[in-house]
């Protein structure tokens, strides 16, 4: 049963020389991306011709990956997204921040002035970051525990869209025959006095053009799925079977409603790794090529770690042990731990398997295939109830996002299923999500005042 | 005696519609133009054009001015510093960042990363952020002792270019053919263990262009000359008077090549306010007509503040109360704070008559006159040993620096004081800088690794 009215969104999540660890290692490949500006603005450039919604960079505050391994080291998202922004008109802009080693004063100014530069296209994916490796970057012997971190993680958000509510939208008078630029009693002081934050305000930028950022998240575990369901208006999720993605997709949208939203101000996007060929043959000789140029020590070290085993515990052509920790031991990352333990048992398969199947998207859903197969599976998935569209993870760049772009989604579009042309301008418009109102307006000021600045 | 050989340098510092209080209020003047990139590239494309060395952007993470009074409230510097690297060259780019309100790794990857966005082109004012206001933003009621932030700057300088440092320029092996991307011997975790800061690293951006973006600095107390003479590679100061200028020239020279640095690495840079006419007179009606736009009300409440007395205390037409308090007493911005008391005392100001001073240029030397005359007053300085080059504040933008660019820099250039065209292409290379050694090539490596990452 097709549904023409309902369309598909569709993301881009970029990543140097794409998602497949050995990309970098293929002769077209250009191993120095992860610096090079130029690289992801014409990455950018390509989703946009596509006519995608919106493009995604994920982060960690902490050189993770083994840099012998594959492209470690890159440029920090905010800053990246915004030399995007100047060579783009349409595209949604999402970067990852963490709400565990940031202060939320800086990190809503900076997603605010990152709304304003690109006209109203910033995102902010919300992460608690896993591991104790970043904190130590910080002054911190360990993470936070995992509840903690998404404690902190809500309370963060309150406190950036109170900011970003700091401004009403009209507070500008400009009156230049008065002499009277601002309205003071329609700029606030939030005056937020919490359990992890105490938070002055009024933000020192203006309120943007979409009101606030889009709101994006991307953790699976419980804790992080009663985040999304209270703030999310976009989610990233990974997931190996249709029945696993469309269990997460009726929990969520049913716990967004509980909390007393519209099920459809919440976008759920599984990723997808699309793997393709001209023909299947072809799309299947291109993924194994990949796998054979993975170094198997370097990926069972961090499967090791992952599993919190030592690598000699996990001989390549064995199965799992039967004794893993379950999920409640975990403190990192709860639900891509999960994953990959029942994704190894599920197909029974053995250390260096699952090396290769997590290689290719670490833990997302690989997909070979002819342009067509993979417009079936994404529309599969789609009509499923198990996606309200994907995050397209090629597995090389920039080469699969060119092919996803000129061969996949002329297809999505002949079938109904994807826009062929940008109506709207601003990231919320593009996924269908209204500017929020502001919550303060209307109601009294609170005196706000810092006079003074002798720069 | 001219010095054909030595060069001035140039920089730009940007602010909305410009540094006179209210120069919003012109005819010409786009009062929104805060937050609009669009303005910022504009005149960043002017001042390239005019072969400048650079341009810059104050920054303080609170509210500050009265919003009834002139424009408050602007985006990101870095943010906005990063959109204009995607549509200039040659141009450095200087934003000031707060070490009081950040964390040393989030901010030395975010200015590594401008520097790789912009190629070489990023420059970090240092600032510690005067006052209470800000503090409260960030869960604190007071802000630190004005010691207490000049310690953690300097420390916090120190952990930004150890992380800096953190990779070896050629770290980098991406040998595709034996699958080795990094060689981790070339990149260190940095294990900083100090007063103020506890940091891993290794930084998670690889070296960036410049190796360490250019430090500036401009707080003038005894502190900031301090932390200056250690650490800056430029240094922006506000003088009223030569003497002044020449007497803070040389204890700053002194003073780096006190600490074994030479003296040739630090560019001292005095604001001036240059308020230009076709004639003299043209000029001094543009100053008049500016000066009277600004409100007295407001402006006096805000000096009543940096001088902690009640409004009332200063009658219009009176001059400063005899009984102030002195520089100790000041835990802000000591330096600007004894520029000001010493201005009114010397010239015998009224009130009034001092706040008509300070909305022209906060303190800094407002100079009015035709092009040749400015160009005379920045050569005598610039001869007389109070100055490496200066820091150009057009009292109205864009007009202000169109005028500066077009008819002061070519006198400049005629006059063998400045360059005709860019022969560098970083920042340090227009400020005749070297990049600076890794301090830690060859050392032994710390062991480092963060495996995984499962996003
Ligand atoms: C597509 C996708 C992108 C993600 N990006 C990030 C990221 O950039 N940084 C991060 O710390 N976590 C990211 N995560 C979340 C982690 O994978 C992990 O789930 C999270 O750190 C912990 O959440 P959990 O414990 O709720 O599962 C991402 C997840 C998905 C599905
Ligand atoms: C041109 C110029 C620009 C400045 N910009 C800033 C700034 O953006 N933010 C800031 O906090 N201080 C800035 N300062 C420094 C302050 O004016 C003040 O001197 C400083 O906050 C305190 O330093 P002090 O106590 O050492 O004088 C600037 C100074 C000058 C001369």
């Amino acid at each position: 049963m097709t549904e023409p009215q309902r369309k598909l969104h569709l993301n881009a999540f970029l990543m140097s020389t794409g998602h497949h660890e050995a990309s970098w290692r293929l002769p077209e490949s250009d191993p120095l991306s992860s610096t090079k500006v130029e690289h992801y603005q014409h990455l950018a450039r390509t989703a946009e011709r596509g006519k995608l919604d919106s493009i995604f960079f994920a982060d960690s505050p902490v050189l993770f990956g083994e840099v012998g391994r594959r492209p470690a080291g890159k440029l920090e998202p905010t800053v990246l997204l915004t030399a995007i922004a100047a060579v783009t008109q349409r595209i949604g802009l999402i970067a990852t921040a963490s709400t565990t080693y940031n202060d939320p004063f800086n990190l809503a100014r900076r997603f605010a002035s990152v709304d304003w530069v690109s006209g109203g296209r910033a995102g902010w994916n919300v992460v608690t970051t896993a591991g104790p490796d970043a904190a130590r970057n910080f002054g911190v012997d360990d993470q936070p525990a995992h509840a903690v971190r998404y404690e902190r993680a809500a309370e963060f958000i309150e406190v950036a869209q109170k900011l970003w509510d700091s401004w009403e939208d009209d507070a500008v008078l400009a009156d230049k025959a008065e002499g009277v630029w601002g309205d003071d009693s329609k700029i606030r002081a939030i005056e937020h006095e919490g359990k992890h934050f105490r938070v002055r305000g009024p933000l020192n930028v203006p309120r943007s053009p979409q009101g606030h950022p889009l709101i994006v998240q991307a953790g699976s575990s419980e804790d992080g799925k009663k985040l999304a369901a209270q703030y999310a208006e976009a989610v990233f999720t990974a997931h190996q079977t249709l029945a696993d993605a469309q269990a997460f997709y009726s929990d969520l949208k049913a716990r967004t409603a509980a909390v007393g939203r519209d099920p459809e101000g919440i976008k759920i996007l599984p990723g997808i790794v699309p793997v393709i060929g001209s023909t299947e043959a072809e799309a299947l000789k291109l993924e194994r090529e990949l796998d054979e140029l993975i170094k198997p020590e370097y990926a069972r070290e961090q499967l090791a770690k992952t599993l919190r085993l030592a690598p000699e515990d996990l001989p390549l052509d064995r199965q799992l042990p039967a004794d893993l920790p379950s999920e409640d031991d975990i403190e990192g990352a709860k639900s891509r731990y999960t994953l990959i333990v029942e994704l190894a048992r599920r197909e029974q398969l053995t250390v260096r398997q699952l090396i290769g199947r997590l290689g290719g998207g670490r833990g997302h859903r690989t997909f070979s295939g002819t342009p067509e197969q993979i417009a079936d599976a994404i529309q599969d998935w789609f009509f499923a109830g198990a996606a309200d569209g994907f995050n397209i993870m090629p597995p090389v760049l920039p080469s699969g996002l060119d092919v996803f772009v000129d061969q996949v989604v002329p297809i999505l579009q002949q079938r109904g299923l994807f826009r062929t042309e940008y109506t709207e301008s601003t990231l919320r418009g593009h996924y269908g999500l209204a500017r929020p109102e502001n919550r303060f307006a209307g109601s009294e000021g609170k005196q706000l005042t810092s006079i003074g600045s002798a720069f």
